[in-house]
């Protein structure tokens, strides 16, 4: 495959053919309620059920499987702190190949362990991610092992391609598939199936804004470094496309479009309650731009929830700060004249709205509290904004000083 | 169909057919993590992604199809503070029939929402259940509306059998199907039409004990009333089976079993964390059993992850609480001298161990504070409870006073 400049069909088809068995064909699921508030006929590529909650073992896989038998013998090593680490991981594991993963020091616990379940051999090594890569490199040498890249390999980016066409067997008549991108694997492959397969449906590209490598290459016309690359979706945080991901993005995708943090966080809060789904921040980012309506409108379209590996604790994070964002949490807080029935009285007021009072924190002395005083701290459950801000009114005009907090 | 005493095969048929292109056809996904915990097989079938975020739209709508023209006119009502009421919501406007719902005063405000967004007239009333059910029976005489039960029905069982013939479709290799229940309304129907097909497969029943309605009335023979049904699968919480489901259950029903609260929120957080699928208590009963090893082994296992729609505050309690029950998570007190560096000296004997702070609160001064002294709480991330055990024994050894908190 080295002389090839572009994966083609058949590269995908043998890809396909080698991950039957290892990767599942993920559902690709119509939604109603995104479908309503978009305007498009929205389906969901569920990649976040897919084994180790990412479409990266496809990739993985298939690159260890397109080794010569001696590079298999010798085994594979990769640096990474996410889903390609337990990709690579399991690939090899079903590969029968030895792998190595070093992940910076810094990675979280439950991903050090998941990947060392399926089987690799974890080395924690540097800072961040870049000592990792230097540290892989070296031990790759040192142990004449192969290096999987995580993006830019045409073995890897045909086997993320699969996804494209099992989409276009699932929903022939589909429209337009919305990708996310980060170094480009997950978009190349995927943008190259459809497009060879049916070249009148749209692919589109969407990056998080705090890192827009292709949306910059593609304006640049090569591949530039970003200064940084921060966003909540770590796992498309990358700050320079690669130079085949490139290519094929230049070929094949119609467009990219940029979504922030804020609208990705609420679209991993409206999957987690509207549809049952826990999609990492860059599992959403396709979904965030078309209920933004960056996308345009179609009557099929389809977008790759690609990924669900987001910490729980971000989780219970995000569902706090969406609900006080959407008007349905709201913190409250107020001095009481310290008197038998003072209390009742406020609450009183407030259940005649019928908020519902989730956390009270009653405080009788405090260095900051008027003598006679009490301080009083509330989380109050609403329905929306503007339920929230009656419920403030009301109180203020009953005489309480209320701050919202 | 009120001369029949059980459902036939072809009500089930003719259920499918009503409902095809108002319901999904919900993915049946094998799940390898839960297959090595369990030692089986398990699939599992996605009723969480079904529209209303359950099972229950299917009998609901079969129930109103199934009723004469001249009932459909006059339109229909129900009484519920869950799913049902989605269900009879979504199911009567898409038979295009006028819905009335009641529910009690305190139905969480998204609840009383979606029933609303689906073009129901919700009446709040009552303060626990059978309050609104008797309204409801008022306001069905009082205006020549049908009434719609959540279980007890032949149509409704009928309609959620259609979920045993996808099951037999999808994986007609299946060895047994494990089904939560509550009323009895989702595993009449499930076992009658996988019976009829397929006489050897298991059907098996789950319920949380702390409403073990179904469980008790095959001790007793009959249908009898619990005590009370307290459980947080409170989809699940129902105090007496069915007439005609329990004759149902008697007769295509192989075991039933019961789970505790705990294993619930567990498994819960497991398919969340591992699966990344929100799934209500009810919804988790099933893999709760099998994962509980209560359920005999078989090479190919199916259980109906029968809804998704739990409390979102919920989610992130449980979240907290497992990862705190884990030992994943542990909250440390202490007291240090008030001397610069003593913090950081604390801090450093924590990194040693490589654990992780999520939060910090240091305060200076306060009144059960002796003199001389720093109070500190902790929230560390801890790999499992033999790390965070090793964090505390450390910090003990280091002449630390720590409470576990």
């Amino acid at each position: 495959m080295s002389m090839q400049e572009f994966i083609t069909l058949d590269d995908v088809k043998a890809a396909a053919e080698r991950l039957d068995g290892v990767v599942k064909c993920t559902p690709l699921e119509y939604n109603n309620t995104f479908s309503s508030m978009s305007g498009s006929g929205v389906y969901l590529k569920l990649e976040n059920l897919q084994r180790t909650g990412s479409f990266k073992v496809r990739g993985a896989y298939n690159c260890i499987q397109a080794m010569d038998k001696e590079k298999r013998a010798r085994g594979v090593i990769t640096a990474s702190a996410g889903n390609h680490a337990q990709g690579v991981a399991l690939g090899a594991a079903a590969a029968n190949v030895s792998a190595t993963i070093v992940m910076p020091e810094s990675t979280p616990l439950p991903k050090v362990a998941a990947t060392r379940g399926y089987g690799a051999k974890v080395v924690q090594a540097g800072i961040v991610y870049d000592d990792s890569y230097r540290e892989a490199r070296r031990l790759q040498k040192e142990q004449g092992l192969t290096f999987v890249h995580a993006f830019d390999n045409m073995a890897v980016i045909a086997g993320q391609g699969t996804i494209g066409l099992e989409i276009m067997r699932q929903r022939p008549d589909i429209e337009a598939v919305v990708v996310p991108v980060g170094g480009g694997g997950l978009i190349a492959g995927v943008a190259a199936a459809i497009k060879i397969i049916a070249p009148h449906v749209k692919v589109y590209g969407v990056q998080a804004s705090g890192a827009p490598s292709a949306y910059l290459a593609r304006n640049a016309g090569r591949p530039v470094e970003a200064p940084g690359a921060h966003t909540l979706a770590d796992g498309i945080a990358v700050k320079k496309t690669g130079e085949i991901t490139f290519r094929h993005i230049q070929r094949y995708v119609d467009d990219i479009f940029v979504v922030k943090d804020e609208d990705i966080a609420a679209t991993i809060l409206l999957l987690l309650e509207r549809s049952k789904l826990v999609a990492e921040g860059a599992g959403a980012v396709g979904l965030a731009a078309i209920l933004h309506n960056l996308i345009p409108h179609h009557e099929r379209i389809a977008t790759v929830i690609s990924g669900g590996n987001i910490d729980i604790n971000f989780v219970s994070r995000i569902i706090e700060n969406g609900l006080i964002k959407s008007g349905r949490r709201i913190k409250l807080e107020t001095d009481l004249v310290d008197r038998p029935g003072e209390l009742r009285k406020f609450i009183t007021t407030i259940a005649e709205h019928q908020a519902n009072i989730v956390y009270i924190y009653h405080e009788h002395a405090g260095k900051n509290l008027p003598i006679g005083y009490t301080n009083v701290e509330m989380d109050l459950e609403t329905r929306d904004a503007k339920h929230a801000e009656a419920v403030v009114v009301s109180l203020r005009q009953a005489g309480y000083k209320v701050e919202v907090i």
